[in-house]
């Protein structure tokens, strides 16, 4: 690996950024770097506690490769996603998913996913209405993270599917708040948050490093093959649950001073 | 309206965070507020040009409601975008595409969609590793633009059910460069452009305000029901095309000169 | 001018950097840039007592050329300082700074001058500890404004020829408070307001465009002579006192929500 | 001193803003704190003389409380001032700085002073038209350090006192350059450098923390007085030459940036 860039890996951009690249872990390029964001997005949540006691923020594994669980986000809970090592609250699939990533990694193989996240006990006004919309922050945020492909909020891609008419969110009076009775905004409406769950969910592709053997170049440009060695998680998902819900907490608490500071009334 | 809160519209979280909010038009919430942002993205196209003669931004529209084109974004062209109102160069799809929006304009509805848009002639090494991705600058982008749910890149959500094997792009040398065989990546590999295009796509909801009649609260916390008057786009697709390539080039801009300023070799 | 370089002006390095500049008025580089400072600064006022009421600032004018005046930051009044043109609350040596400006002005001459600024009202706490120290954000405030070369807070240049025994504050309780006895930090300590006034001062330079004939050079790089034409201000002073103030709302401002941002407790 | 506050140093605005400070060491309010600068400076320098090998970045000390050194800043040298523990280049002087440093620890007390900054080799053009001009970053960086006061460009205060027709500076060609016959303007006009030497000087209050009795309060608000122990610099000056000299350079690194990436031509 120090000669041969691994596909779909960071090698080869780095090289042509940098001139240099360290290949013997990714340097920036591993997960491992995410360890500074996950230790910031525990004193984040202690902080969102703080200022707003209900809030909780709980991401899990919702598909693995072809296998999709059934998880309700609005009931979900922490206790149930720590229940099992690939942190999906929905026990039985979690046990086929657990299967998948080993026969994966017998087979030299990595596999993809998806993640979901619940933010609950958020407030109306968190957000900004134009560049720093809700969503907009939480998108950078998660594609921010190592092997994210896509971001969606609330409905997300199967809006484009929809009528303005089936996709609106009725509103109506509970607990003399205004809420809605459906929630396909994912809680926030213009880049603000309407008192709703915040729900969005993340695509991850299947990790890069596999030992199976690849096409590829080396530096000097000669084409060549590549099994990677050493040891590689075949499925980032399990581990990138606290990630996510770390990135989310940092956006969160970010508006949530900004939301603070504006509010003379108070 | 002026009283009353349009579902799944930015009234209700902008009269939350603000106590005011500009019930006529939108105010910030309307697509309106991008005129600055396509305003300044023509600058930006430009200045990329200046920089990378080859850099060529296209956007065009993919899917309205139940209808989805086919493009190849490796050879589509601004002409065969611009050679139909819908902004689709799929022209069988958008004569359907139109008359569903007609349709939808006639029930007093509104669709849903999706843009997809290719970035060409970006040479490798603009993005940053770890917080300012390529990926991430351009997703917090277009979630920041009216009425998106969602953003993928290259192979996107579906990357979420493959296998390493499948998805890794394999390098080989293609006229003395580093090349990929197929373009998963979607051009960025560890935030960094690869030199392949960039290709992403943007979920849009159907537009929140419609003439049909909606349940809804007052802003005195009434219950009551809403047909909106006035002028309302049934469908933002076609208009959105050029905020999307607009907010991609203030991205790609913006990189393009970290990275000038960063190469103290040239 | 279009073609000559106004001695000590912004002409020669605009045409350094952009290629291109405004002859006729200055562009950026004439005072009048300041008005969207000043309406912001008002509303930046308006923030600040409405979050801290007790809020006031005044800056005035302390010197014209060799004119120095008398004022006490500890009892200036707002009503003071407007009491004559020259904006010095010193009534009988502002009668002598308005002669000496006409004096400059029949002169083709222009004069230099430093204007003090106090801040009350201001609670301990607002300030960051490093880089974002509350005289460092005061400083470049104030250095960004045109035609100033010099900024200090409290004690000043002069705390460069004292001793730690002299300069020192002392503590002392005062109505159930910690405060200090005398107060040459201007208000901060450890860049972070101590709840006394904030006191600074800005050094103004004479007006660069004068109408003496002065040596210099033109674009196409030939030796000349420039005797400037038009209406230029020969003592910027009077007219930098709103500046100077709102510049320095605009900062404590920001601190105040930063500050209030912060604050879990409350 | 872990209950008392010392005069003039940030233990009562820590104590008000967090409720909490490291009263051993003084936590982010000591010098130390500013290592990570310096060595960030380093790697600005030679960056810069990577971008522009002519670049030089040279701070000596010129006034230790009343002892004002005689130095050219357009000659000195980084021997000269390296060539003294005080690093102040007027080696007379130097030697009766030093004395006065001792004089003033034997006493418990301590000493203000100025340091001067000279950079050599910036290019016309570097700096920003309006708020990020090159005066206000330098005036930020410096006052972002530890017991700075004030900040001065050029002239500086000094020009408060002069004319129009004394100040400017004028334009000459030499060697094909537009170049000035003075340099009243330290290097910068209109924010933006114009090819002559920077040259700044920074004012230091004597060190806070002496071993002199002096009036303070608890932290219980009871007034005592404290005689500070351990080991503390009676002049910071000598050891601050590095700090200004390492902030200079990350402020002209940051805009040698800036300017690269914005030059279209190259």
């Amino acid at each position: 690996m120090e000669q041969t860039f691994r596909p779909s890996h960071a090698d080869f951009t780095y090289e042509a950024k940098y001139g240099i690249r360290n290949w013997q872990g990714g340097g920036r390029a591993s997960a491992r770097e995410t360890i500074g964001r996950v230790a910031a997005g525990a004193v984040a949540k202690k902080v969102l506690v703080a200022l707003q006691p209900a809030f909780e923020a709980t991401a899990y594994v919702t598909q693995v490769y072809d296998l999709a669980a059934t998880v309700d986000s609005t009931t979900v809970t922490g206790a149930q996603v720590e229940g099992n090592p690939v942190r999906c609250p929905d026990a039985a699939t979690a046990e086929k998913m657990m299967e998948a990533i080993k026969r994966a990694r017998s087979e030299g193989d990595s596999l993809g996913g998806v993640i979901e996240c619940v933010l609950r006990g958020v407030p109306p006004g968190w957000g900004e209405p134009v560049f720093d919309k809700l969503e907009a922050d939480l998108a950078k945020a998660m594609l921010s993270l190592p092997a994210t492909k896509g971001f969606e909020i609330g409905s997300g891609f199967a809006a484009s599917g929809m009528r303005g008419s089936e996709h609106n969110d009725a509103f109506e009076m509970r607990e003399g708040k205004v809420r809605t009775k459906t929630n396909r905004s994912g809680g926030v409406q213009g880049g603000i948050s309407n008192g709703e769950d915040i729900v969005f969910r993340v695509a991850f592709k299947p990790t890069a490093t596999i030992s199976r053997e690849q096409q590829t170049v080396t530096a000097a440009g000669e084409e060549t093959t590549l099994a990677a060695r050493g040891r590689h998680d075949p499925c980032v998902l399990p581990r990138a649950v606290p990630m996510v819900e770390a990135m989310a907490a940092l956006v969160l608490c970010d508006h949530a001073l900004r939301q603070r500071a504006l509010r003379l009334e108070s």
